[in-house]
């Protein structure tokens, strides 16, 4: 990283992606990234960001998929600032586009039933913390006043087209909560977990689900992050720093 | 197996129990064995399966855990007569009752909120097959007839102590609906997949829950059931034939 004021720049994707990010307050981790992974968006498909904060998992679509063209949508001045920042320093400005906006209000120039991809690392009470940060930014992130899950999956719900995809990743201890807000609404539910190591509960999982479809779910084996020492596995790695796709 | 008309008796827990099933219809696969061992029932405590079917779960269950009573509730003549001739069989019929009901409305000597643990392998229906089966019995262990799963969600609610245990086994291409029934009323969740082998989707899922209770899910790793061969892996193998139990 390298320091610009109050803001730095992460490098993700070997290299492919550079991301701003405040110094202080909430910090991309890899979510973004393996979300970015699991969205089977191809050129020529319309694609949608839901809280798109400083533009990680939307860059790193982008970057992975050759001429595909992709939406933000991100309430935060900051944060959608850095993210058509990081799309310039990136070489994605000609096809990311960050939109200012509430995912539970979305602007008018985002169209009904359009987007065949919709995507969101929505915010989520970290375990253990129940008091609102002190940072507005953090907060606004992941924590207390970002709006709620159900107002992503309303939007999703609003935005995307029949038989698209909304694809998010959340706390595998909430994975409850956005089963029961996908009912009756969504199906073909893919679950996909994320095992911080061999033989430990999964902590996050990325849930893919298709508007207006009827299909089972489907519980699949997931990843496991890092081996025996301290890296991550040779699959996440490939998906963190070559680019690999992560299909669900 | 050693035939009996068209009754036919099947070793469990490498013989420690012998269940007698019809020789034709509905047969138990492994699901009970593995339900029975993921109950963390011990000596003194309540327990109750509903719709215990021919006896398979509960009696591995009285089995494997020394001095232990056990109820089922089964609405099928047929099927209860067994479970008892199978508790008897087994040299468990001092620790083994057998009610006849109807899990959706139960007999009223099962008193409400009188049980620590409840166990189910509850009816669904199997991949693809959406006609009834001919087979009565069939029908009405795991398909149509047999009451949906929210009547053994209910009855669990009903007849469970407060604080005390559901354990289900269930399809995974259905745990959205499980989720959802659960929903406010039970907390703790843990779901533990079964896959059938490395590398493949989850085909069954073991799912616990605490009633009253507000505690996260757990999403754990869960067990391989194959190995390279055509054989279970040892962790299933000693649950299957050495009464292993399966710690949730």
């Amino acid at each position: 990283m390298t320091g610009c004021g109050d803001i730095d720049a992460t490098r993700l994707l070997g290299g492919r992606v550079t991301l701003f990010q405040p110094a202080d307050g909430y910090r991309v981790a890899i979510d973004p990234v393996l979300l970015a992974a699991a969205v089977p968006a191809v050129a020529g498909q319309a694609v949608l960001e839901l809280g798109c904060g400083t533009g990680a998992a939307l860059l790193c679509l982008a970057a992975r998929v050759p001429g595909l063209a992709v939406t933000g949508l991100e309430i935060q001045d900051l944060a959608a600032g850095l993210a058509r920042r990081g799309a310039a320093e990136s070489g994605l400005a000609d096809r990311v586009t960050v939109l200012d906006g509430d995912v539970s209000a979305p602007p008018e120039g985002l169209r009904p039933n359009s987007f065949d991809h919709i995507l969101a690392n929505p915010p989520f009470w970290p375990t253990g913390r129940h008091t609102p940060s002190p940072s507005g930014h953090k907060a606004n992130s992941h924590g207390e006043g970002a709006g709620d899950l159900a107002g992503f999956v309303r939007a999703a719900l609003r935005l995307g087209k029949s038989r698209g995809t909304l694809t998010l990743i959340y706390p595998a201890e909430r994975l409850d909560h956005l089963l029961s807000l996908l009912a009756g609404r969504f199906g073909d539910i893919r679950v996909l977990p994320f095992w911080p190591r061999a033989g430990l509960p999964a902590k996050r999982v990325i849930v893919s689900a298709r508007r207006d479809a009827r299909g089972p779910l489907t519980l699949l084996p997931g990843l496991v992050l890092h081996g025996e020492g301290q890296g991550y596995t040779p699959a996440v790695e490939a998906i963190l720093r070559d680019a690999a796709p992560l299909p669900l």
